[in-house]
């Protein structure tokens, strides 16, 4: 195990009915300013919830965050939190709505140009508005973490950023509000999840067992829950499990003390922000071709993926690990995500563009141990085709 | 899964050579108590580290918190840390040390009478001094949790309180400063997590996957790298997983949104308070007993933990419930821990003492559902000789 620092200050407050904390968690006299996104939350009772616990507060809202928050409708949000002084941000929706609030809560208080924030990957960040989530989407793991991924429309960027900064004061989940979540949203969240923790656990091993246990108690929650999700949307058990999987899944909890590899998500980042294509569904695609090109150097822990999590029994650990890369792509179709590059008409020549937006990014070392140069991007998007 | 509120601000620095953080971590200008036991911290280098860390800070010692700490004593540093004008408290040690670390913090700035902290079990506890940790002996989980338990001489009484002041501010972790430790503490240290987990895990099934898995990864770290911790002391890997392993075993996370069962400590405390048992040691006695006598309102999870932990196969419910206790029983017994009150020349008419202690600290309904009353606590405690 490696050296490690583990701080997580967010306050969870889950279960059932459980938005009306927002009043008695946010301090009085606070000038709140609530974020969303498309106005589902209008549909599934969350925005009346919210507003009828604020009761009585000064409440602004900014409606309008993108999935894959821009930076340029965050600016205007900025500008309104600024206009209007508000001292109190709330992320009610999903990934996409709390990851546009960390940048809003930065840049609220940011003196230079907030573009910075991103270039400099969060470090520039000394401080920013307090603010909570009400989680509307198990997926992203932003409602327990302190990193955000941000697009900035003109350049087809999309880049994270991280700041101790900008962890949620607390966050909302309530497992009830996931009931009428399209399937295809259910489906996306299984699936970033997922590869959240392949990302943190498929790598070179480190002896870590905790972290591994607890990666593999994870999967193994998902690809037994997730199904069921999509086959009976209103099971409250399992609604409930998919929501605190998802947010132990990215917490820095199985990471702590573990390389990381997290080119899967790189790669897929440059893939939403050229062709549009759902966060999950570049995930998808990406992983399986990535853990069977890097299968040399990750396969002893490909192997106990096998084992331990696919229940394969038979075999060496060359046959374990490509039965485990094989199961996970069928666990992902099984969903209804596709994991081809041509499932969405994208060809040898949409490779050449993510190689070259992935250059001018520099994302030239990717991978747990730096191996995955341009040409490894690449290759492993060639066998995604 | 039960609603539940998860909050941990605890820092963790883990890993090796990591006491030289305390120098950062610890804010210009604080009067500094260290708070340590018998005096091992002086033989394994963790004294020498942490004043090297402090050179040049206004920095007090208080030795002499004892294994079970007593009221009495930490009284004695509660005046000194009230006489020095401390206001930043380290504890290095084990549980006992930081669980009689969490009292002093929280008598330093109490008006009334301190006792009545434990009266209350820490619900009058409105605010304590910051507090650090170095942990020695991993065991108890107090590095990074909210509760103490504080024996009380003069009464022989054991009790514990829970506060969320009494956080650690953070807690250093170094897996090289347990390679000392006597095979017996290592030993006690393993059954210790062992049945915190048991108490959070071994309950009514209340269909939380997440906590499930987390729970049985800990178990089976425990079962794999206990007895390698005993063969072989100056293994890294192994005492590391072991360290962050019984940190994990309590702090919250396991514990968020399922029942919980506790009478096992309980019972395990009077014990200690009345015979002078390791604390250990009176929970690898009474648990494999508690689990036999209620084995028909546990059974689901028992057959489980059978199934998941002790990869038993075959058999139904109720053979894998047995089995998993028998196995639970040979595992403390294999790492040298007796499971016997007669393994401690005690007998009946201990059991009546240990009962009307129960009674006397209304343990009356004891369990995660109340099951426990004193007649059931003195069935556990004769299936225990």
């Amino acid at each position: 195990m490696r050296n490690f620092t583990f701080h997580n200050p967010t306050k969870i407050i889950f279960g059932k009915g459980t938005i009306g904390a927002l009043k008695r968690e946010i301090p009085e006299g606070k000038k709140i300013m609530v974020v969303y996104g498309g106005g589902s939350i209008k549909h599934n009772g969350t925005y009346e919830e919210i507003m009828s616990a604020l009761e009585g507060r000064e409440v602004h809202e900014f409606s309008g965050v993108e999935p894959n928050p821009t930076y340029e409708t965050l600016m205007q949000c900025v500008e309104q939190v600024k206009a209007k002084g508000c001292d109190f941000l709330i992320a009610a929706g999903g990934g996409s709505v709390i990851d546009g609030t960390k940048f809003i809560a930065a840049a609220a208080l940011f003196d230079d140009d907030p573009w910075k924030i991103i270039q400099t990957f969060g470090s520039c960040v000394k401080q920013a508005l307090p603010f909570a989530s009400v989680l509307t989407l198990p997926a992203t793991g932003s409602e327990m973490n302190s990193g955000s991924v941000i697009t900035r429309a003109a350049t087809k960027a999309k880049l994270p950023f991280n700041s101790s900064k900008v962890f949620p004061v607390f966050s909302v989940l309530d497992p009830l509000k996931t009931y009428t979540l399209p399937p295809r949203q259910v489906a996306n969240g299984i699936v970033d999840a997922f590869v959240h923790i392949s990302e943190q656990y498929l790598t070179q091993p480190a002896q870590a067992s905790v972290q591994d246990r607890f990666a593999e108690g994870l999967l193994q929650t998902l690809i037994e829950e997730g199904p069921l999700a999509l086959k009976d949307p209103e099971h409250y058990e399992v609604r409930a499990n998919i929501m605190w999987c998802a947010t132990m899944a990215l917490n820095g909890l199985i990471g702590a003390g573990v390389p990381q590899d997290w080119s899967t998500h790189m790669i897929g980042h440059e893939l939403t922000a050229l062709y549009g294509l759902d966060h999950a569904v570049t995930l998808a695609i990406v992983l399986p071709s990535n853990l069977t090109l890097r299968k040399p150097s990750k396969l002893e822990k490909l192997a106990q993926f096998g084992r331990r999590v696919w229940n394969i029994k038979s075999g060496n650990d060359e046959h374990q690990a490509t039965e485990s890369i094989r199961l996970t792509r069928e666990f992902f179709e099984s969903l209804g995500v596709k994991t081809r590059l041509s499932d969405y008409n994208i060809g040898q020549e949409g490779i050449e563009k993510v190689v070259a937006q992935l250059k001018s990014h520099q994302m030239i070392k990717l991978g747990e141990n730096g191996e995955v140069d341009l040409e490894m991007s690449r290759q492993i998007l060639e066998l995604c085709l």
